[in-house]
């Protein structure tokens, strides 16, 4: 019987080390919850209505329907049992393996307010982005209907919690819709006059990349309307707005929306997998693997992506970004193969693509090196130029580029639709003013 | 001040209507519930994954944003005041108009066992269309993962109540699906296995059409292994199958999905107005209006659309189709016209525009009078055509046409994916045998 190597998840991980397998001797199984692969650096696209669903999430059979060593699973696997070597489904079916690949990814992490998720959501599924699209768009509708300056001033105020590569893109996208996108729709509002809040505890936006770039991408932020509020942490999130703390001080944030781009922690099976495998996972919830991308002592359980603690030649972990995710899959892909034939496996190195981050048209920092910088036109062309190139299927790379021309050029944003089954007239009702929430100045 | 024109819905009919009032001196407020128009003879192919919602809908700021005489409200309408000339929103609030045009619309109907609507989705909204889309693409998933070949045969059945032109695009689809989309995606089962079938209560699928053309599509429909089972009526559905009487006995067909394209009413909001006007609506809860889609009595409120009952010269009602209401909303915008400059009106002539259904890949049939009949390439060229024509903005007609192209070469259906907030393996959980629903042979 052939090798038999299972698959638990199908990002950019799991599908990369699927795909690595293709012409090796071994029978392959891939469990998502999912039936389609996310292309999660666009997601902020679609929560801020560049892009459809479709347009970056990709059917997982599809991917592999030509891999004939590869079948997919629509599963959650919720337990192991690494004696007898099978994972454990939902519905309580086993799946053994003789190589499990573990690449379950992060979920949003609200650093021990999960009620906070309710008021803030963060953005990691398609879900999570046509939320977010629903709560941007309904704002501008409830402000347009709302006659209290005050409260219509809450609905016109967008937070944005995190000035990471997402929170600056989420914010900046904002900027673009209050400034251009919604120009010419309303009558009663001016929707260049919503308020955008970028809040970070640390000094400076996109602190992992040079300052010189931080400044450059404050500066283009600024020119599309976004005010980043920096060295303050968030203490409070309810439905009416934000509380922050800061050195001079606690205030409370009136904002109707506020979006979460703060943290991410390892998603839930990696803490099952870490009692069962008796290793202590880090505080994000990561199991700590070898240079192998092993769990130490199961030479047969790899752990990828941002479920695993991965670090680097001098001890500096690794990055939670697709690159490190991709690389890893195919290193495990190769890895598998090499020991089925016997050969030396070579311990895993992480090769640094550097950073992207856009910041609204035609504005986008890049870092690929202490010295390698670019900002303005050339980063956003590279930017351009990396994403559609990793675009998995042929079809939407084609689609994404006409939608992006097309947006570029009328300034437009297609799929700006509010769906779901939260009906408007209900939400209108219960904004009613919140006593206990009166705005407390710095004191 | 300007004469207020007040547009209760953003179909068909109330989009023509504020558009075709772009050069009148009036003021006009158009009030949707939702924030975009959706264009409905299209939806199937969201509810079959050929589309993404955003490619079927257009946000109505977008589309009215150039029209400085029209403003949009994102509000739901509920009651109206005919003495004092105000409709009023849900949230209380209330517009006032000088001329009122209800273009409402209809919703799904099921004839009474409104109970049914839960395991019998129907398809008149985008969240219809991606619920069906989840229920349509998980049975595979969940038929892949089954082992009890009877369970697994429930899975893999899928039941299309109605086979008027909704009906035959919807199973036409849900054959091509079976046989083309997924053929090389899964390990376990076989998707041409698939059993679909049609369901209808008169003699031949397409009873409105011309008998040969019912012909000519059901041969199309059978050659996409879809059956039609004719002569019978829908006397139960539940999560595990139909139950159907015809003239032999009563039958249950255990199919796990089951989508209902068998009747519409006329939505909640026409029963308020005609109780409020003091008319009586017909069964399907549509406004009878007069040759000038006035209310009796109510020169300044217009019914159009799915919301009226009108009748031609014949007294033949006019057709729940959108050349109906286009025509209508036309129709009206330039009645109140006139009516403000003191000219005659005429009354409203529907001009025929024929029925069109597409029948899967390059088949359809099309019927413009009793004796210009169309079908196969031809029709569906000309359905292609007209329904690209249609599509309101240049960005979406360019970027489905070139997914209809993608699809039509490679078999492909790049938006099928399972969104929401169903998990996979809940749902199977459920799947018990349920003792009271045996198969009943008919008797």
């Amino acid at each position: 019987m052939a090798h038999r190597v299972v698959i638990v998840g199908g990002g950019f991980g799991g599908l990369y080390a699927a795909k690595a397998l293709r012409r090796a001797a071994v029978e392959i199984t891939l469990l998502d919850r999912r039936n389609f692969h996310l292309f999660q650096p666009l997601l902020y696209q679609v929560a801020t209505g560049e892009l459809s669903p479709a347009d970056v999430a990709f059917p997982l059979r599809a991917v592999l329907s030509k891999q004939r060593n590869a079948s997919v699973l629509l599963s959650e696997v919720t337990d192991i049992d690494p004696q007898r070597r099978v994972v454990i489904r939902k519905d309580g079916a086993e799946v053994p393996y003789d190589s499990l690949v573990v690449a379950t990814g992060a979920k949003n992490h609200y650093f021990g307010s999960d009620h906070w998720a309710e008021f803030a959501p963060g953005l990691k599924s398609l879900e999570d982005a046509t939320r977010i699209r629903h709560r941007i768009l309904y704002a501008f509708e409830a402000a347009e209907k709302e006659s209290d300056p005050e409260k219509r001033r809450a609905w016109l105020t967008f937070i944005v919690v995190g000035a990471g590569p997402t929170g600056v893109e989420l914010a900046g996208a904002l900027g673009e819709i209050a400034n251009d996108t919604l120009r010419e729709d309303f009558r009663s509002i001016r929707p260049e006059e919503a308020q955008i809040l970028l809040l970070d505890g640390s000094p400076r936006v996109l602190s992992p990349f040079h300052p010189e770039l931080s400044a450059k991408a404050e500066n283009s932020l600024i020119r599309l309307g976004v005010r980043s509020v920096l060295n303050v942490k968030v203490v409070g999130v309810d439905r009416y707005g934000v509380r922050v703390k800061s050195a001079t001080g606690e205030q409370y944030i009136p904002a109707r929306t506020v979006l979460w781009a703060a943290g991410v922690t390892a998603a839930e099976f990696t803490r099952v997998l870490a009692s069962r495998l008796g290793v202590e996972p880090d505080r994000g919830g990561r199991i700590p693997v070898d240079a192998y991308c092993n769990v130490p002592g199961h030479p047969e359980v790899f752990v990828i992506g941002d479920a695993a603690l991965s670090k680097d030649a001098d001890g500096k972990p690794l990055p939670g970004v697709a690159p490190t995710a991709m690389q890893q899959g195919s290193y495990v892909a190769a890895s598998i193969s090499k020991r089925l034939r016997g050969d030396n496996v070579e311990v895993f190195r992480y090769r640094d693509k550097g950073n992207l981050a856009v910041i609204g048209r035609a504005r986008a920092v890049a870092q690929f090196s202490e010295t390698m910088r670019f900002s303005g036109l050339v980063a956003w062309l590279l930017w351009l130029f990396v994403h559609l190139m990793y675009l998995v299927t042929f079809q939407n790379r084609l689609i994404v580029f006409i939608r992006w021309g097309f947006n570029y050029t009328t300034y437009n944003r297609g799929a700006r639709l509010i769906t779901g089954d939260i009906d408007p007239g209900d939400s209108l009702e219960h904004l009613k003013t919140n006593e206990q929430h009166v705005e407390v100045r710095s004191t």
